[in-house]
């Protein structure tokens, strides 16, 4: 049985965590997950840190980033963090971050589920299936809240 | 009983140590508080640090950055520093941060305050209770110093 | 026998990772070669730490990196977590970035490709005859993806 | 005895390793200090860890920053980099900064003279009274190279 | 007999490692000198790492930095792994960067000359001599690459 975590925070404007639990539940109706909540992004990698002590074999984090420079450099450190806590631990985290200034208010929602979901089931391919399981769709322009890009082809 | 943390500075204009102080004994009347004074925040890593080296279970750290871009690089550095120390201790880090442009000055003391109080009692949550404690409010648009933003709800 | 890692990425929009295989196939017929594929760059550092757990004596990640500033502050989070990696393991990783906007889009497969096969043959080289073997060639400019820009010859 | 380090470089234009050396030894009259001269910013968080070793309790570092892009970038580098350094020893850096470009020529000597001397002043206190010796001048708004800010006060 | 490393890239412009070579072989006759060549600069570090593995006291590292924004990132990110290897080694890395960016391209040549030799001759004193070596020389603006800034005197 496969532990997954999830670490959310209170200042997120959408609640990613549950789409990430139904998502997980669903690809992996045996697998045991453990959710974590913290105040805000740069909280996060701690948090993560925690869940893989308690026997999490990939977690997912939710980060929700406001709009100001300020906001973007504290992105920029959390991102180094979470790098980081997933080198200390040699497992993943699946970092899903929503910034509330990449679309527009009405479409955040929409956004938001779609990116905590589609990461979700990628945490559940990678952590249990392993580093294959995703090889099939390598280079094909994917995407997580937006349309995919697709695949550029050329001449050999 | 648990032992909490707090790291202030004298470059800061406000003494968010005191309320921090009172906040903490407010939410944990039988926890033990040490507090840890450096003059810059690119000092709080270790002081941090050094307070996790004497038992502290958490701690609060109360940064006040300048306005200039070469302060707000010296936030940077601290917010990767401040992410690392708790790597290395496994322990949290509150990490409430006054930029002093982001309101005006007559502002200031009502916005640290605030800040300040509000993540001290999230420190308290988070040490004493665990990383469940928070997720009743997962996603909820939480602010600390400013207006909650709201939660964003859409169809499923 | 010398064991590479290939590590890829569901984003990029080019299929880097055949190019990087048929590469080190045909520079090192003997060795083996691994395969990981990972949604995005931010996911490539432990991607690659996992590789070096398998046994792989050196790596080289396939990253995609989009148009926005945050795209890019992402790149250097990545760029950051690769050295940390490297470090970590006392071995290489070779760090192939392709952003989409520094060609046109009808160019970025030919980049992509020129790239990702100059740096496989790098890692080849690096890996199996040791840091002399590209030393004929220091200080001459060469660029992957790009025409050489040559050496700056001088009075000595 | 204590025992101080102070790292100090050849691309500062002023001499700043003299103020700090007069103050820590008037300071401290029994304290021993140590002398490393390293070129610029970015070998002072190994000269500081050399330091360290040789048994130094805390270290001052004494940098110049250059006016352009690439100077802040490495002065950003460095800010890190100390800080890692303190998080490795567990012991405090005092990182005194001078940036060429923050006020006249004409001052730089004076800046550099008052900010040093305060630091090195910090660093006695911290090292030898501990974490508790500057808290009556928590959020006091104190600065070391300019007027001090002073105390902003409000309603409880 | 000390033992000096030299890390150069392919894609440098200049072949920096023949000056470095060329003044460690002066400044000590007797060291012994070892060379690994990278692609590029984010190449180094783990470079300098394998050197020291190899027995290196001291290592130089002879790094060329493009024009765009994305060199500047990847140069901020080498400038920070360059760091965490000196602290993990506890030993020196002279960081020597050009910047193609810095002087026109007339200029190039006799700048990158300047530059690896004068770091170079500091790579010795420091690993060789000493901490103090430099101590003579320290505040008085020294520059590699550019006439000396010069040391600023003022009243005490």
């Amino acid at each position: 049985m496969t532990k997954y975590g999830i670490v959310d925070t209170t200042f997120s404007r959408v609640d990613m965590g549950r789409f990430a639990y139904e998502i997980i539940r669903k690809e992996d109706p045996d697998g045991e997950i453990l959710r974590y909540t913290v105040p805000g992004i740069k909280d996060m990698p701690v948090g993560a840190t925690k869940l893989f002590e308690q026997g999490c074999e990939g977690v997912i984090t939710l980060g929700w980033v406001g709009k100001t420079k300020l906001d973007k450099y504290s992105y920029l450190a959390t991102s180094i963090g979470l790098i980081q806590a997933q080198l200390l631990a040699k497992r993943h985290i699946m970092d899903v971050t929503i910034h509330e200034d990449e679309v527009e208010e009405s479409q955040l929602f929409a956004l938001a589920k779609d990116r905590a979901s589609k990461h979700a089931a990628n945490l559940v391919k990678l952590v249990r299936d392993g580093g294959r399981s995703l090889s099939s769709m390598a280079g094909q322009g994917l995407r997580q809240g937006y349309n995919n890009a697709g695949q550029i082809l050329g001449e050999d």
